[in-house]
């Protein structure tokens, strides 16, 4: 069974490694970019066959490993 | 209008940061994990209201400044 987590900063936490993006992505000559913000992405695979069992251990890791509760939400999928 | 762009490694390619947080997972207790990749997540805030327009603009973005063709796949989302 696969799981993707993506982890992203909370609305509002200032992300400089997005605008820096943004500012290089309008110096390369695109144009109508109103914002970038860049995440983290995780794919898991998991011996776990239970999808209910699998989503509760991937959201564990997501919340206690990947992010940081404190500036990020993160959002979990699960994959047959 | 909003886009996502999901950047990955392509299969095969090693991935050593994805396998430094595997083992900080299972160091931590958590069983089951087979493999665990790392990827890269943006999320773009578009002037653009026409979606063909959009798709084809931030699919350029991702092609040419947020990923590296030779080792990494990209995956374009947009939503309304």
């Amino acid at each position: 069974m696969k799981a993707k987590v993506y982890v992203s900063l909370k609305p509002g936490i200032l992300d400089p490694q997005g605008k820096a993006i943004q500012h290089s992505v309008e110096l390369l000559g695109f144009g109508g970019i109103a914002d970038i913000r860049q995440g983290k992405y995780f794919e898991i695979a998991l011996d776990d066959a239970d999808e209910q069992q699998a989503r509760e251990s991937v959201a564990r890791i997501a919340r206690e490993v990947l992010s940081n509760p404190i500036i990020e939400d993160y959002r979990v999928e699960i994959e047959g």
